[in-house]
């Protein structure tokens, strides 16, 4: 696969969605799919869509429309999805209990190996065959189990304190639901912050939209 | 405010990290911010800022920077976050729980009003001010109480037949984490659809970068 090292952000971030879409089309036994249509259920252009599959060399001829198999293949391998990727999980409060229990961390590229946290009522417990351990035991489990990634799901306060000791046990990305922005790109550490508020106020405009045009 | 209608979904999308952005400055006690400034904090170009500022009607003089207060105004007003619009949440599992708990509506324009869950174990507890009442109710309560919106915390199966029958009784807006696609657009009604995978895989990409640059 021919990449190209400048890709940015926003091209990044539209893959997911490709992958998303493409996948369903695939478990619905679609084969192939024009760009203009891929454009439509994404709402986006079909120049766009080729433009950002050139970054990555193409994916063949548009004539025909692209394979999905082809094209299923090709971001699962751009995106690293076959890498058998290990993570833990610290905190295993609420959303920390519903990612463990409902996300699919292995159709996402990742194995969730362990939970984390520091309320005795939870320590010990399993649920989807993770175990919840001490936060105590974090730094050494992550010494000698070395994981890719953690998912924070910590309490907005302890975040970057967490974040700091995690990169320093050698943490090489961190999927961050605390609400509190991480910036540690200076470190070379990917940050994926999620910030549910941002959702909701594009939800909210949305509304208000809809309502003007209904007025 | 003077307002383009056609903002683009890029443009909007924006909207919310300005303001999370521009709101922790104005915490921190900061007046002004230059384009050049801001893009840097967002990863943006000082350009795209202007461009994006300019559908609505610019903000101000760019040599003296932008004013953080007329800014963060000018933007709750263009998103809606002062109209006090009402939310119920559908789904008290751990991940709607999460929500009730932990997530500041208010401060994203919206009052939750009510939870509804199937689960006899949780039906008629309160947290955080929120009864979880039975979802045999949830209908009733949408006609008499007309909220805005809902928080569809309920499993991916159930979403479809959900949605349609709030959009039945009057619901403008679906904050969706169900994992499944919902498009009501063609009933005009808003959905945001929350995937988490989507950014998981794009740390799995960036990891993989990272990977390869340090080798």
């Amino acid at each position: 696969m021919e990449k190209n090292q400048n890709v940015s952000r926003a091209v990044i971030q539209r893959l997911p969605r490709y992958y998303r879409h493409l996948s369903e089309l695939k478990e619905q036994g679609e084969e192939r799919i024009s760009s203009r249509k891929l454009a439509e259920m994404l709402g986006l252009t079909a120049s766009q869509i080729r433009q950002d599959f050139n970054c990555f060399g193409g994916f063949g001829q548009q004539g025909y429309g692209y394979s999905i198999d082809k094209l299923c293949e090709g971001l699962e391998e751009i995106l690293g999805l076959k890498q058998e990727r290990t993570a833990v999980l610290v905190g295993a409060g609420n959303l920390g209990r519903a990612l463990i229990k409902n996300f699919n961390f292995e159709s996402n590229g990742f194995r969730l190996l362990c939970a984390f946290d520091s309320d005795r009522m939870a320590i010990g417990h399993g649920m989807n065959g993770i175990t919840v351990r001490d936060v105590s035991e974090l730094y050494g489990y992550v010494d000698q189990n070395k994981p890719d990634i953690a998912v924070l799901t910590v309490p907005a306060d302890c975040a970057p304190q967490i974040a700091r000791e995690l990169v320093a046990h050698g943490i090489r990305g961190l999927w961050n639901f605390t609400g509190q922005d991480l910036h540690l790109e200076n470190l070379g550490i990917p940050v994926e912050n999620v910030h549910f508020s941002d959702n909701l106020m594009t939800l909210c405009y949305q509304v208000n939209q809809s309502e003007q045009n209904n007025m």
